[in-house]
Formats: C-alpha cells, sequence, structure tokens
C-alpha cells in the first residue's frame, strides 16, 4: 500500500472540499456520500471519529453529533488521482438520517429492458 | 427499496455533474468515484455498462473502451439527498489505469497516535 501525505491531496480549488465514501469495515455497504475540507480531515485525524463539512449548513461537523450515530475510523485511504476519500469506519447505528442502515437506500427507476439485460 | 426517477436527480447546478461510486458487487472493494451528467447516466442505462464524464478531458467515457476494462452494471442506486449515485458492478480486470485493482490504493499517512487509536 502507498502513502500519501495530507498534502498531496487535491481539494477542489473552488470549494476547497473533496468528496468521502464511507464504508462499513465490517459488511462492506457503502453509507454514505459526503464532503471535507482540510479542516475536517484533520479533526477526523486527530479525534479518530469522522468529521465533515456541511455544504448546506456551512459548517464543520462531526457525524453523529446529535444523533449518536458516529462514524469511528479505521482506515482512510486515497484515490489514484488524490481527489477523493474512502473511509473505512465503524458505523454506529444507522449511518443515514432517515433511519435507513445506509443513505442509498433508493434504486434509480429504469426500463425492463435493464433489467432483463443485467441478469444476463 | 424506494425508486428514483432519473429526473429526480439534483445534478450539481453549476457543472451538470452528480458523483457516481463504482463498488464491485462480489467483492463489494469500492472501486473508483467519477462524475455523470445525465447523458452518461442515460447511456449507463440504454447499454448496460458504466459511462462517465471526464472532468479532464471534457468528454463522455464509456469506463474500460480503451482498456477492455469495463464495468457491467448491475444495480443503480441513489441516495437519500438524491445527489450521488452508487453502482455495483461486475468489473472486467483492474478498475483503476494504473492497473490496480481499486483506485484506492493509497493510504493517508496519519500520526501513531491515530493508528493505535484506531485499533483499540
Amino acid at each position: 500500500m502507498n502513502e500519501v501525505d495530507i498534502k498531496q491531496l487535491k481539494f477542489d480549488k473552488t470549494t476547497g472540499l473533496i468528496p468521502a465514501i464511507a464504508q462499513d469495515y465490517r459488511s462492506k455497504k457503502v453509507l454514505m456520500l459526503a464532503y471535507m475540507n482540510e479542516e475536517s480531515l484533520m479533526k477526523t485525524i486527530e479525534t479518530g471519529y469522522a468529521h465533515y463539512w456541511s455544504r448546506s449548513r456551512k459548517k464543520l461537523w462531526m457525524k453523529g453529533e446529535t444523533s449518536g450515530n458516529t462514524q469511528r475510523v479505521k482506515e482512510i485511504l486515497i484515490d489514484c488521482d488524490k481527489d477523493a476519500i474512502l473511509l473505512l469506519v465503524d458505523q454506529k447505528g444507522p449511518a443515514c438520517h432517515t433511519g435507513h442502515e445506509t443513505c442509498f437506500y433508493n434504486e434509480l427507476k429504469t426500463d425492463s429492458k435493464f433489467e432483463a439485460d443485467r441478469n444476463r
């Protein structure tokens, strides 16, 4: 496994953000996609708990700070382009604010051709 | 599982893009994070193979069109906010252009405190 320094990360030039995928380290389910700025990534490293930047509330938040559904970070992986983060986490309770285990609980409506084809 | 229509998706107002995570449907490994515009999502649905929008080359591309390392799409999931896509794919060959199985082959360098803490 290669090692990457935080200074090598490519935060978006306009927003200062980088997308971060949270994946359950046991079930391997993809839990959510959120955004980090450098401060939230530093907080994540310092505390061992996932911190993100809320684009709607324009503030730093620790995942689970109000719900208690925290994410203890087990591993922080970076992609080849250094512009995306993958967190392997120990998720406490449901990850989604709707109460679903993962935020990805919707299926995209597609036509029947796709349904048939993809099972070939 | 809820059903979501493509018209409900929130493509970014400025860029017209939505982030799409590709995950191997068998190993559950997260393979890559890329971006789609509406056209690439439509192509993905029509063909059953993942198509993305290349932000650097500013063009539509089918994953594997030159390398042969295509992604046959098994499932298309949408998150609670409808601003992120998760593709479950049957990945042919390595997903990463570097030859790695997944694009997330780098580990973020952190201090020893984090290393110790996260194994508690």
